[in-house]
């Protein structure tokens, strides 16, 4: 069972790998790192690379397809050959997935429209001109398409596409072997747990992003034929 | 503020990715990823390389350092270059800290003799021939060490030594970026939670592992002078 997971320059890396973790524990399951242009791409901090090896079209034809977010989706959802690529694959993909803002790539290349689908909680509004239909859920799940919410989320979301793959005992041995047994030392982890003053100040550090991501969803929504 | 996560092949790629998601988002820090011989580093997968930009000479001060664990952690305790540096750069860390069997490196460099720590749970028992305390615990911390339990305790851990850095607030508004807000689909990320027949699946799979981890740490515990 082929797992691509793409990667693309200024992504968050544990979009990446939080999936990865849990997926490649897998039996069977081979994850495959995809890119448009193979090579390094570097995460949103800079400080991390993470090695994309195969270009998109040599996998033309994986079991599951992972979209990770970070502030580089807003390139890739203007990116054609990114944007082809996944809506050939979903053709034949048993399970189309994201994490974060991955899903609103999934929505630029036109996979969501009428669809129910999450993304990371300060850019869900931008899934509704991509034609989907926003869902505040860590996992969403509508028909063969797959969405979980910020960053974090993704080791949740690929906990849920394990047991869909290979049955709930395999996930529990994978959750054990990975120990995720989450004791977060403070709860600020959601928009109904944090302060409002916490929430204000991320909001507001998120503002200038979440406006180019507004403009393309718009943009990008235009020529899917979403009405705005 | 110098951070430094180190790298080796065949490490368990979350173990690293966790804090630096967590840490490079705490005002202020650089995070680095350094190994004793740069260039990439696969994860325990083999589907992912991490790179490792940094060699381990040419940053011989940072303010924190992160070891995380993975397999190749058994060759990284007999890595003379590795723990020369960790004691090294230990005389100044604000904090030297690991994740999951990280533990294990920064006890084969002599580090964790009479202190309490802990480790991934499968592998534990090992931080006893190298002369430390272990404690099953997701997060302990003994003077100036922090150490982190398996795998995905590493956000956990990360978000623990945020608040400690740059105070509670600032930890919590990156555990609302990343969407930290765990909801595990099931419940057996523990020993205590895992059924006995997953336990048991689990632990016969890493074994093999496990003996090579306790003829390293008694080895080296010996030279260390830790009664074995």
């Amino acid at each position: 069972m082929d797992i691509a997971i793409l990667l693309f320059e200024n992504l968050t890396a544990l979009d990446a790998v939080g999936p990865y973790e849990v997926l490649s524990r897998v039996p069977g399951a081979r994850v495959t790192f995809v890119a448009a242009e193979p090579g390094l791409k570097r995460s949103n901090g800079g400080g991390l690379a993470l090695l994309a090896e195969t270009p998109l079209i040599e996998l033309s034809r994986p079991e599951v397809v992972v979209v990770p977010g970070g502030p580089g989706q807003v390139e890739a959802m203007a990116d054609e050959s990114t944007l082809a690529w996944l809506r050939q694959v979903h053709e034949t993909t048993q399970w189309t997935t994201s994490v974060c803002t991955g899903s609103l790539v999934l929505g630029a290349a036109g996979l969501l429209k009428g669809k129910r689908a999450t993304c990371h909680w300060a850019a869900i509004e931008h899934l509704r001109p991509l034609g989907a239909i926003p869902v505040s859920q860590r996992v969403v799940m509508d028909g063969n398409v797959i969405t979980g919410a910020g960053v974090a989320s993704g080791i949740d979301f690929a906990l849920a596409v394990a047991a869909i793959l290979e049955g709930e005992e395999v996930a529990r041995q994978i959750q054990l072997q990975i120990e995720y047994d989450p004791s977060p030392p403070f709860d600020s982890g959601s928009t109904e747990t944090a302060s409002a003053e916490t929430l204000a100040l991320v909001r507001g550090r998120l503002a200038p992003l979440n406006e180019q991501r507004r403009e393309v969803a718009e943009r990008v929504g235009r020529k899917l034929g979403v009405p705005q």
